[in-house]
């Protein structure tokens, strides 16, 4: 399959102080290992299921998908207008990892590679769905606005970031990252019903 | 994300007999856990990176994403049509599902789920680049064809089926099987060098 690359920077990198929330804090650098962050909340090759999961019943032991949460600067600053908010800070809505420099971040294609300059790979797995828990975090910083939580899931849509899995371990800091796009097709086969 | 669904068939399912060849003979099912199927050669959440990732140093520890092979019948056919060929068993370039029903299988979405009806779910993780030892293999049935093992490289480029992580463990036999699209869109965010 053939890739095509371009060049993006990280500003930022936050990890769960608290295993116990998904809320990140910024830190220096990420050190992550083939399951995940080293030490994080989201660490492990499997996880259970949950309600963004309706079709497996709870629980299930399932492959994790989620080890890494990347958002763009661009698309936080977009949903932070929508809902009116001065601003969304990525460690809210429990991002690790925050781009600045690739338009329609959360469109990135699935298996598109973001490979850090300390040597870190990570694997697109798709955009992460908004979710009432982290709309419940934006509006816990602006008790003057009720129902906030669940404004962010329509201002979130295709803007929230993308989930990703680790390919090659290695640290991951603030600089640049170059980002690896697989080739793009339309799969038209077949009737969907 | 949304998704749409369609049904199709599993016409046979394979597994290594020995794990020292990539070779693959039918089962009349396989076992598998988050890390791929059972006893089989690929198992594990990870693997050493090979040729297939030159942008990799030869044996560093990588993600997997190489669990299970799944080929479609249609298009072995037409490979071994365009080899001219009488035949091209599964078994040879060492897939562990051939399914049937699926136009252009190999050009699944990556993320799409093969959905099994013993519980079993498979993550499309991409086509399966064609490689000079699965030619290799083909190639020693027709010993009268020299020069066979290069020209599959060719006739199977978006033929040769998908490479799928386990998502859901649980058994894999023929049978009936849903496929899961997600929403295809393309990104054309960003000027690709």
């Amino acid at each position: 399959m053939g890739f095509r690359n371009f060049e993006a920077q990280i500003v930022a990198v936050l990890a769960t102080p608290e295993p116990s929330h998904f809320r990140t804090e910024p830190v220096d650098h990420l050190q992550t290992d083939l399951a995940g962050i080293i030490g994080d909340r989201h660490h492990g090759f499997t996880r259970r299921a949950g309600a963004r999961e309706p079709w497996y019943a709870r629980g299930t032991e399932m492959r994790s998908g989620r080890q890494v949460s990347v958002v763009a600067v661009e698309e936080l600053a977009e949903i932070a207008r929508r809902l009116e908010i001065p601003r969304l800070e990525p460690g809210w809505i429990g991002a690790n990892v925050v781009v600045a420099g690739v338009p329609e971040f959360t469109l990135l294609p699935w298996g598109s590679r973001l490979v850090f300059g300390q040597g870190a790979v990570l694997v697109n797995e798709g955009d992460n769905a908004p979710c009432r828990f982290a709309g419940a975090e934006i509006a816990r910083h602006f008790p003057e606005r009720p129902g906030l939580d669940r404004q962010f899931s329509k201002a979130a849509i295709h803007r929230r970031g993308i989930v990703a899995s680790v390919e090659r371990a290695g640290p991951i800091a603030p600089g640049a990252v170059t980002v690896r796009v697989p080739e793009q097709r339309f799969w038209t086969g077949g009737t969907l019903l």
